[in-house]
């Protein structure tokens, strides 16, 4: 939706109506392609996930932390939302590892390794909302590239011990799709059995297994609830109505999966 | 500085090392043109000023915020000091309105309403130190580009009452110098009437004078402290021994400029 100026504006809007406290986590991917091509730059992407050589992370600090992190940022201020843009570098948030190459050497990105909820606490102690962008920092200096969907898995996971915490993954389709081009096949709730089962019978789009392995992972970590729905959906996650799809560790009676 | 890595990198280890609370506010001129170039955007500048049309805000956007603020954020959290980026945007720290076209339409420039002394203080107060680059918002959701000596001077005087704020300008040149091609014609104490006399001589260099009317401006908002020193004797502010230009409102008797 980032490169859709209306749709995210619309996403926004509703962002900054939902009560209680909230903490938003964007990437910027296409956006960050368009920009190295007219640099003269071909993005290199593999599996989906990009090889961030020394130009490319400038180009994705210049993206996700200055164009789209402070566009977001102004916006959400716009509708009264006390936003504050953040990369894991400030306030030393996330600290991540520079990957090891093994077969694929996926150059500057970051591992996760420590997130700071002290310092994530304090600044929503302080009535800030919190905007980070995929940007994470290795203490010693070094800016890295870290996926959003794992930002917000393992940020979601460090408040669940001091929060009851919802993680919403917003996209562009209606959930979790059998078949993804029909927003019919839409499953409503997964479990973790569910999923291997459907990874294993090959019904899931491999787009969605990142998005779906950290959705599975905040779940794990005592993170209440877990959903992934279409952007146009947010408003609805705080009302008893349902949207998406929601994602549990145990089997239950809703499971419409098998 | 900031083209010059090692001397950007010297520059803040000294800036971390530097007791008691600070705030960092930067530019980073020369690199937004080069990045423009490379966008195939040729950079626009009247007077020493920034044209910023909506292409040239993308580029400030990115480089100010995503980045150069990044990357300084980063290599001080490696030296230990807890440094949060911002622009006037996060938190709502710093709004500015567009400046009205006049004889020049500068674009996406903006000039600074308010400065949210409460929230910068709060964000001092959690022990974070603010690391500033060129960039407001108009409340609307408009980013805008402002002048970085600009920014400071007027965080430096929304925090005088509060503090004893002392605001450094560090550039390449020893201070205000009556020769800019001799720094041996340093002139180590500067005031009002000195500097309407210097203007009225044509001897202060042009490019100086929005930094010496920013810096006026501040100390007589209460700034206790106002110098403007080379960037490599930050370090010798918190002693006693003089570096670079002192500016005063009043006359005193240490004046060798008549």
């Amino acid at each position: 939706m980032i490169d859709d100026s209306s749709r995210l504006k619309n996403f926004l809007d509703e962002f900054a109506r939902l009560k209680g406290e909230k903490i938003l986590v964007h990437g910027g991917g296409k956006r960050a392609s368009e920009i190295s091509l007219k640099m003269g730059l071909q993005p290199k992407l593999v599996n989906g996930r990009r090889i961030t050589d020394a130009a490319s992370l400038e180009v994705v600090q210049m993206v996700y932390g200055g164009l789209i992190n402070k566009n977001i940022v102004a916006r959400l201020q716009a509708n009264g939302c006390p936003a504050l843009g953040l990369s894991g570098a400030d306030a030393d948030l996330i600290r991540a590892e520079k990957r090891p190459p093994r077969d694929i050497d996926y150059g500057f990105a970051g591992d996760i390794r420590r997130t700071n909820g002290q310092r994530i606490k304090q600044l929503l102690a302080c009535g800030l909302t919190p905007v980070f962008c995929a940007l994470t920092h290795d203490g010693q200096g070094q800016m890295l590239n870290t996926n959003a969907d794992t930002i917000a898995s393992a940020v979601a996971a460090e408040l669940a011990g001091d929060y009851s915490v919802r993680l919403v993954y917003c996209f562009e389709k209606a959930g979790v799709l059998r078949d993804l081009k029909d927003e019919h096949t839409l499953i409503s709730v997964i479990t973790q059995r569910d999923y291997r089962n459907l990874c294993r019978q090959g019904i899931i789009a491999s787009g969605m297994l990142p998005k779906l392995d950290t959705a599975f992972a905040a779940a794990g970590r005592g993170v209440k609830e877990v959903l992934i729905i279409r952007d146009n959906q947010l408003g609805l996650v705080n009302k008893d109505r349902p949207a998406g799809t929601k994602i549990v560790m145990e089997e239950n009676g809703n499971d419409d999966t098998e």
